[in-house]
């Protein structure tokens, strides 16, 4: 790896990834990007007994599907890099449990999926691994539960909030000549604007998007007409508007003819009634590995930079009256 | 970084800690390494107003000091690897929120300082960074309220339960002449041998300790004898025995003559009515940034394996049903 500028890095060696999936819920299966997911659970159970159990299953599922599509065994993959939002990460440890892959577990809350690119990368770059997998994953059903109301109490939900996605992406990065290049990779430094409401993400993460997409562009001197498309997270409807307005106020770019996000791709937010968009680790993961890395893949988009966002906070900090850090960490990707 | 064997990695820049800091609280001072320590925190509020951010206060003192004797300032720090048991890693997040140094989050339970080492060598290997930061924590009294009882219920403890440690451990890797040197690393697979008993996490552990040793024995064509200490997390002593068992009935290694362990050093288990030793993830991260770093850097020790162990339930995974996964990862240290 070489650095470039203050806080990103090259990968000489050009990673690429070689397989993806993305295994997703009933609703998600409903939305814009239905066509483009590999599996389509019928319903949110996905088989299990708890919803616990079935976003470890999509984890699986993902995982699974991702390592068949690239011709290789579970045995093959050296290393993964996986996370999720639920309490001790459980859904990445129990999904993965019985594959024998070693795992390196992380946190970046929905940034996770961003954070595993680079880490697989660098492992891949580095000679950690010659074979690595990055993945992430939340389920609906298992994040209103810990992170709101239980689902029977049928909460009303704001404006701002956001519905976690049901469903996990999973990538395959490997050095290999045909496939989509990940060339740079930063890691993002917490950023706190203040923001308290944990019915709005958007808003808590959206000053960190923005920090992180200039940096990036400051450090490579780079434009934002020079990309196809700045991917965000899951800043959602709301976030979107703020980061826009946040970069072009505080750092002097636009980059609304480029800009899309995770979070407003994945649900019809009208049709849906998903209120600002998708949220959740397995957002950024699903919409990433069904519907950008193949059609870079196709050569239908051929720069992209995916910024991936997480709000850091938890239940407990939010009724301790903490405000809500986040960090965005960005992947470049080329075909 | 070169691959050794099936699950090793070496690191020919050979990435040295340049700097350790550990910082406690009260009753880890009153046990047997209380003079190694860098601070004894006079109460285990560290001056904050919650547990939890008592724990990130820890994490904001061994970080700062740990930089500070390097003779560097946080904007020297290219990356930091952190995490801890606090449900999303709010300790890490929030105690490290304010340095603005890149935060990737790992989670790995217990075993998260050796997870960090092992990133943070393969960062300062790769060249991701020229100087990275390895951090973990954990605080007695957060995780009694989060993991079992609150406090003020002063629920009884079984003989093979551990006393969560509170402290933080820090250390700064970087590439330079003089120092304790990490020459390789090791990522642990998910290991379950059906253990329930979330009070007795040693046992629980154990099988995976067992099955990294061995493997990086026999990654590395090394014996027992090779080390002057093969040092594990956190088994405490119920946990100790059974790995020795694990080690000599189903791997033929016996390591019983340089074998310790970071949760029967901490405490004196008798003296201080701590039942089967210490844990959580500033057990580990503590008492290598406290002891045995310094001692080797001293010449006192001059090979060390640390396999960093982990139990990856949360309690909700426990009430579930769930049996408890563990992982261990390897680094090992030369002087």
């Amino acid at each position: 790896m070489n650095r470039r500028g203050k806080y990103v890095v090259t990968f000489p060696s050009l990673p690429t990834v070689i397989s993806t999936a993305a295994c997703v819920g009933k609703t998600e299966g409903e939305g814009p990007l239905a066509e483009y997911f590999d599996i389509v659970n019928e319903n949110d159970g996905v088989g299990s007994s708890t919803w616990e159990r079935a976003e470890a299953a999509l984890v699986k599922q993902a995982a699974g599907l991702a390592i068949q599509k690239a011709g290789l065994k579970t045995k093959d993959i050296d290393i993964a890099f996986a996370g999720d939002l639920l309490n001790q990460c459980t859904a990445s440890t129990f999904g993965l449990r019985e594959t024998e892959i070693p795992l390196a577990g992380l946190f970046g809350a929905c940034s996770t999926f961003a954070l595993a690119l680079i880490m697989a990368s660098v492992a891949v770059d580095g000679g950690l691994a010659d074979k690595a997998l990055a993945e992430a994953s939340s389920h609906f059903c298992s994040a209103e539960k810990q992170f709101r109301y239980p689902l029977e109490y049928g909460g009303q939900r704001t404006p701002t909030a956001q519905r976690t996605v049901t469903g996990a992406g999973a990538a395959v990065i490997a050095k290999e000549r045909d496939g989509v290049k990940i060339t740079h990779g930063m890691v993002g430094r917490v950023t706190d604007y203040g923001v308290t409401d944990m019915a709005n993400m958007g808003a808590a993460m959206a000053p960190s998007a923005a920090r992180t997409i200039a940096d990036f562009l400051n450090d490579t001197g780079s434009r934002p007409a020079d990309f196809d498309m700045i991917l965000t997270g899951d800043l959602g409807s709301v976030g979107s508007s703020l980061l826009n307005e946040v970069l072009r106020e505080e750092y002097g770019f636009d980059i609304s003819r480029v800009h899309a996000d995770c979070g407003n791709l994945i649900f019809d937010a009208e049709a849906q009634d998903v209120h600002a968009g998708g949220s959740g680790c397995g957002c950024s993961a699903s919409v990433v590995c069904s519907y950008i890395l193949p059609k870079m893949q196709r050569k239908e988009l051929r720069k992209v930079l995916f910024a991936g966002t997480g709000a850091l906070m938890s239940p407990l900090t939010a009724l301790q009256g903490d405000t809500i850090p986040a960090v965005t960490h960005a992947v470049m990707f080329c075909s």
